[in-house]
């Protein structure tokens, strides 16, 4: 039997993270044959080259596509995906996949879903059905009614997939592959690795053994203008706090500027003896570091996902995660340095929560490979109201 | 006060004709300033210029976007959609509207739907909420989830756009503008032009006087490889029939070339001493025709919304309109000669039906230039479930 | 020994036929690994899709581009030569070609030229150094000036290569590989084959037995407003000649649908009983075509190349061909019908030329494929004064 | 009459910089109209938001066009030119130009001259001729046969167009429009302003009054992937130097990453308490802190042009200014970070130079908005041997 070829296109750092056990397990699969394509920032030194992590990881590149436009503004972000559009549809016809997938709500994450719907090529999309309020959603739901077959990460994403008009047996609650990384890891007794040591970065480096916290805020594509604001509100709480801390450099997105900004101006104009950047980490390895931390703070979904696996007490600043369903691990803040600064502290006294499991079971990767192997191929569909 | 700058992009002469009115109302309110943007085949010789007749209609036009990609496949099809993000996100950022508005389900609107929500312009959809069961439903459903007001033709259409999750104050059942061009003809007595003068055409030029028919057939999207099985299918059954037919060129669409070559080749290898081929006609001109013909068989829109209002005897043939609602006036056959051959002379036996109100009553395009007048400036929104 | 990798784009039909021969022994030769890319008009329906034939051939194709913007004006042009680079540039990332081969002048090869020299991928151009005067001839030496290796067609083009300031020692006159094709051909007694069968096409079907002409006449891009005129008048030339003709259809380039259109309009108002149109032919039928016909009309190359070594006598209309060498078969007219019709007669009656040498001896394939093999890889240039 | 409507395509800072006295001279010829394009690295903020400095100097903006893909790399350059195609047609197609203006040889400026040459708008070239050794030198020739007309800085650059095939009377040698600033602030006495007041920057503020120099390194396109490697060699001389030192940060070029992290990277590493660094200056600015300063290190032009008119000593480093003519104030180095230290160290001791008038008397502006009011207005051209 010839195998079903699977195109996955993945244009993030994280996206890579979330989907890493997918990959493997379309690889392993004895019916499949992974087409990687690697696009976007996924390709830039700037943003922490995961097409650097996806080669050392084992994985053949099938094709490289070049698509984010400068600017890092919102005229970017539909021209990245105008252009990201022009070149899939290329690489497409060439390698003629049998599904294409695409992962959860990134901007660019359009141009994998008009390339392959509007050239009739079954299109699997991961993590939609969820809210989170900003431009992220119209797109995860106009994604939702481009695909065909959808591999959601809760059972209420699974419902309101449905009601979106999606014919319930095309909708599968894998939960989310972000948890199987988390899954292998949530045993763990003591960071395996020197973060410093194998991934560089600037600034202080702060001794890790008596505690630290994490910081990972990215911009909010509805906010970017406010970027700048935003993230000074968090720099200033953490020098305040004066704690052992970890900072992540932003995605790239609109506003990523000022927030990238935003932290050179403040490392200029102040003294950080407690904190260390990091352009960027393999998942696991930062499933560990949030595993042995105090506390994340920023507004990263793994603040709401795989941190309510594995328990970890998190500040969620600000609108980004909005209506995500949250595991008991996490408090909600605005952008108020003071409002930040007493979360972070009541959150550190709290200390872990026990494992939640509303995004999974840790085996999502294994559930659809097999889904991609035995689903129809089919990719007309009518609205079921 | 400063008047509301509209953007509203046309991309096809279908398009045009069905908001036309919207334009004028648009252009004559007091609060409105119109930038009218012409873009894909609205633009080009081979689909009949709607640019000429826009211009000869006395519009000003703000830009012209060509992106139109040859090939008349689905990869064209997408590129067309990229190339489209591209130029009028640049023209968005020159033009810097209030609200952008795009029109309908074919697949190059998503350029317009992706450029201006990622802009964060607040966007404005004609006639979402409509079931049709292939790519334009796809393409239709999606712009739905990408637009913050929606101005739809029908109860049925309200109502499903709601189920998408949508705020219902946000959908206006305004009816379809097309019918606006229909009222004003409604009443008209005889045909005030001759259609071989004015619009020129080639073929024969049969007599109108005892009655004819009109055939509008396109390629559909997700069978575009059957295109020239299908127009070949009509073709006989016009052929036997015999009687005197004007007969229409399709859209540019995927599948279009298989049309037109169908079309050719028939031609050079039949007589046709009773049919007429037109590239293309003014909206109001073309609705008196069907007003005072038997019959329209093909699978055009028109059939199921202007001939309903109308009450104008239609044969629909194959999938393209699917479950878009009917008005009591149509048929609906499959791709066969002898159901098409049979259908026509049962509905021209038939005869004209009454005029049904399911798609509106000719006040669309002032409703919707009074709307955009009023509706909040927001392009932030939340899935209502 | 690692193969060299020798990516060849073609972008049109006349291009392959004119290096089918230099694909040949590309592919023979022992340390070359040919890396065929068809992009552009090569791929389309409407002019001819060499691809079918390229197939046929034999040859594995590494990619295919679509980049053809339609509109057939000027503006269509530059932004067909915009969206191949964006493309092409994205295959040479995936393929790594050690020489990028291009073809001619034709305004899309540009994109190749780019491409490949902004990417320090060292470039070949055939054909470069010749003198016609329009948009081709800005086209042909700003090639010549991006390129790094010269094949060119005749001593006087090496000539002028290398006035442009090009190192001798990288300037090859291999002769034109067009001629390769004409030399396999040059003894054949009849034709052998029947090019109505064949090749099908539409029209007349003349009796070839007692001598028949060749039309050929492509738009001139600078003059593409009269793209339409121009047609007219030689499509009335043989209107009146009225001898056996077999007409083909132009190739895609601004203006190619006043051509068009100018054929169909003429066929739908005059009966052509002694004429034939084709959509295109296999390279060396073709020239069979022409080494057995009374006379070549138009302003095709293959009048002052092939035409020029085969001894077929040819009318040459207007400024397409400008200052290119004769080689004493031809005869230059203005477009005029008076002029054309006369020099036909003249032309037909003095009957075929003794073989020219000027422009090759017929193995120009496996000179360009040896020289691939054995220049030096380089991309840094500097002029040579 | 009507004025003649000339298009000026700004790409960059130093472009700008260049001809911002030809921008006010068009705009105040009576029979001219100014349509200012700025587009690439000109509108963003990493490359010193060249755009801001344009408003602020009072020039009114015709269009904005984002182009830069992102990559730093080849394939982003030759994509930024695909859609810097793509985008200029359509604003071309919009303003209708009588002639557009191109600025001397970055990658993206063959955009520009693609756009306009297969447009058939007649393309005026500022500074072609010259010669530089690298893919610069391609551009720069290759826009030569595709301009009309040449507006040349020197003489010897007027030879070499003549030679390239170009009709001598379309060859004006104007000098350099940057000699235009040059001639206003050459007898200027002391420095006017404060640099570290009026433009920010970051890193030390040593005291300017008892000498400094000027770094300006840019990548070199050829060579990319050593462009860290050839920072950190100046920036070691610089650092034992340890005089007072004004660095500024390089272009947006392929390998600009290298020297902006080569950049970083070193000041994480070591202090440099006389190294201040900026992003940009005005151009006149920039003029009088060289006039003021005791070298200028790197290779930038400004060293070759504007620096033999100042008569400031200058360093220039590596390939990248070539064979451009010197005019006696400069000395060339390898990138060896003891040659450029004991250069430094001789051409502080030589001092200043007398004016050189190789590139211009300070008139260029105002010549080349003469010549394009009078020029013949024509995009046919042939080669002139």
């Amino acid at each position: 039997m010839q195998k079903r070829k699977i195109a996955v296109v993945i244009t993030a750092r994280p996206s890579y993270s979330r989907v890493k056990t997918v990959l493997t397990a379309i690889q392993k699969h004895p019916n499949l044959e992974l087409q990687l394509i690697i696009a976007a920032s996924a390709l830039l030194d700037r943003y922490g080259s995961a097409v650097n992590y996806i080669e050392k990881d084992g994985f053949a590149i099938a094709a490289k596509v070049f698509n984010v436009l400068e600017g890092e503004n919102l005229t970017a972000a539909a021209k990245t995906t105008g252009i990201g559009i022009l070149e899939l549809s290329t690489v497409f016809d060439n390698l003629k996949p049998d599904i294409v997938v695409t992962v959860a709500d990134r901007f660019e994450t359009m141009a994998t879903a008009i390339a392959a719907s509007y050239m009739n090529i079954p299109l699997a999309h991961i993590q939609g059905g969820e809210v989170t309020g900003n431009i992220d959603e119209k797109v995860r739901h106009a994604i939702t009614k481009l695909a065909d077959y959808h591999f959601v990460a809760s059972e209420s994403a699974k419902e309101r997939v449905i009601k979106l008009g999606e014919e319930s047996k095309m909708v599968f609650n894998t939960g989310c592959p972000s948890i199987d990384l988390a899954s292998e890891i949530i045993n763990n007794k003591t960071l395996s690795f020197d973060p410093y040591e194998k991934y560089g970065g600037v600034g202080a480096k702060p001794d890790l053994n008596n505690g630290y916290v994490v910081v990972m805020q990215h911009p909010v594509t509805t906010e970017y203008k406010d970027s700048r604001k935003h993230i000074e509100v968090t720099l200033e709480a953490i020098y305040k706090l004066n704690k052992p801390t970890l900072w992540f450099w932003p995605n790239v997105d609109a506003g990523a500027d000022g927030t990238s900004t935003g932290i050179r101006a403040f490392r200029e104009q102040h003294q950080l003896p407690n904190v260390h950047f990091f352009k960027n980490m393999e998942g696991k390895d930062f499933l560990q570091l949030l595993k042995h931390s105090d506390c994340l703070i920023g507004n990263s979904s793994v603040g709401i996902r795989e941190c309510a696996f594995l328990g970890v007490p998190v500040v969620n600043i600000g609108s980004r995660q909005n209506r995500r369903e949250r595991g008991g691990n996490s408090v909600d803040v605005d952008y108020s340095e003071k409002e930040i600064g007493n979360a972070i502290k009541t959150m550190i006294q709290k200390g872990q929560s026990i494992s939640s499991p509303i995004y999974g079971d840790g085996k999502a990767g294994v559930k659809i490979a097999k889904l991609l192997a035995e689903v129809p191929l089919q990719f007309h569909k009518t609205i079921n109201y």
